[in-house]
């Protein structure tokens, strides 16, 4: 790539964050735009609470839980505790280092600051080597339906549920009438390089996507569009990506990845052992790049990355 | 007093706090109320946040910081040091322990509870041995009028400032129109005796007496009530209640108490070191009694909330 190019992730949570500790080696911060999911965001306890923008930002600065893969490390749970004590809903777990995040976004908010305000505020005071946006400052909301608890908000099905519940359907409310960020959609038209990240397309991407203009500008940007296969294998690494595909009318397989994004994305990039899809992600019209896409460390996310960049000067 | 006598006490935070620990000794749970003052409550990121609520649950169930006089003991202040990192609204402390109590009581009444049901909630959990209620369910906002820093919520002035700033004037937002809850009038009519806690008269007791129903109630209630001076020897034992009720008109001493409080009490309890002040209270119309009114410790709580307790037998 040229120093000047432009890279541009679509994200979920934590398959997005381990991408981007990938990039952030390869690329200047000053190129690097993470457009990020805001549909399992929730209001709880009076707080708004934004995941994935969270996990984010805390594995780039450097201060996610390994152990947890979201959240603060070293974090105490002394608030959750009290909370506890009342009965109060304790489900989703909020560590004392976290809630401060919550609290801040939640007062700026009250003021009047646009989520992509506050985001820009907190990423700066974490000093993180790349712009981070949401996807829209209006409000989505995924909401899971389900065959026996009705409709879930994603973090009471994803967290509530463990994700251990039958779904029939997904749908983003408020997407169709959202905004998207005149900002993210600027870093769309001005790619080198457009990737979607290797998150849950059902749960993570969609909700980005069922913003109109986004899908719009995605799809202009079709032929320097890249997607990561989140399936490896006919799994996910982590969490219900594989399921959700299926329960949602897809395959569980970098052949369905192909299917379910062959209208945004030009290449497919997915892992060695599925390499016997390449044919049936070139008959969607997509090119099948194959490499190691397990970043089970800072290395080998690097690695994927620099074979993502490669795309560009493929191209050149 | 016999054992179905019934004692309610108007109460601000620390100092009505500590009376009420000499009055669990000497009372019966089920006859001891407290109405406590709301027009401290402030909504702080996102939460709903009651001081003198909490200072009264946390010093009754024994949990309160005995160095700071509010929030709990043994706290942690992780989500403070994140705020801070994002240079949030950092001047009014929230312990980590503290913040599950925010984070229960706003995320019921975003249910639609009533902050009297989340109270008495609270208070179960700490299982508090007496009724706990909010003057009213609606909201009271005490505003600070200053000379310098024009209208000042009561926390900006008293944490914020530190009450260091010439004031003008103090208004109850909201107190005119509100509804006084319904068992704390019911509380007070049914009450053998009613106590205004050595609280501060303008800025604790006032927004209580600001409620119009409160006021008549308490008025035809004069002769079974006693205040209990909060200025000792012309000053303050805690805050700035001497400072303020000179500015608001009033004069610092025991009979600027009387004055104050004349129209609702019959009987005022003052320090020995005031016992030349007698006859000045006895001009206000009221009956002076003098004891030791420091309540260094809970023995001498209780010495207080039983020499209170014989203004019920010394009229049987």
């Amino acid at each position: 790539m040229a120093a000047d190019d432009n890279v541009v992730v679509l994200c979920g949570g934590v398959g997005a964050a381990r991408l981007l500790q990938g990039l952030v080696q390869v690329v200047p911060s000053s190129r690097l735009t993470a457009i990020v999911n805001v549909g399992d965001d929730l209001n709880l306890h009076g707080l708004h609470i934004s995941p994935d923008i969270d996990t984010i930002v805390y594995t780039l600065a450097g201060q996610v839980s390994a152990e947890r893969g979201w959240g603060l490390t070293n974090e105490s749970w002394n608030a959750m505790e009290t909370l506890q004590r009342y009965g109060g809903q304790a489900w989703f777990g909020l560590g004392d280092k976290d809630l401060g995040t919550h609290l801040y976004r939640t007062q700026r908010l009250t003021e009047g600051a646009s989520l992509a305000e506050v985001t820009s505020e907190i990423a700066a005071a974490w000093n993180l080597p790349l712009t981070v946006l949401p996807a829209t400052n209006d409000t989505v909301r995924t909401i899971v339906e389900t065959e026996n608890q009705g409709d879930l908000s994603f973090q009471q099905y994803f967290v509530g549920h463990r994700h251990e519940v039958q779904t029939t359907g997904v749908r983003f409310e408020g997407a169709a009438s959202a905004t998207a960020l005149p900002a993210a959609l600027a870093s769309i038209h001005s790619a080198d390089l457009l990737i979607i990240a290797p998150s849950n397309p059902v749960v993570s991407i969609d909700p980005i996507l069922a913003i109109p203009e986004i899908a719009d500008a995605v799809k202009q940007r079709r032929d320097i569009t890249c997607a990561v296969s989140p399936i490896v294998g006919g799994a996910a690494l982590k969490g219900p990506a594989a399921r959700l595909m299926v329960e949602n009318g897809g395959e569980a397989s970098v052949a369905g990845v192909a299917d379910w994004y062959h209208d945004y994305c030009s290449t497919l990039v997915f892992d060695e052992v599925d390499v016997d899809h390449s044919s049936a992600v070139a008959e969607y019209g997509l090119t099948p790049v194959v490499t190691d896409t397990i970043m089970s460390n800072k290395t080998k996310a690097a690695g994927l990355a620099a074979a993502l960049l490669s795309r560009i000067r493929s191209e050149d």
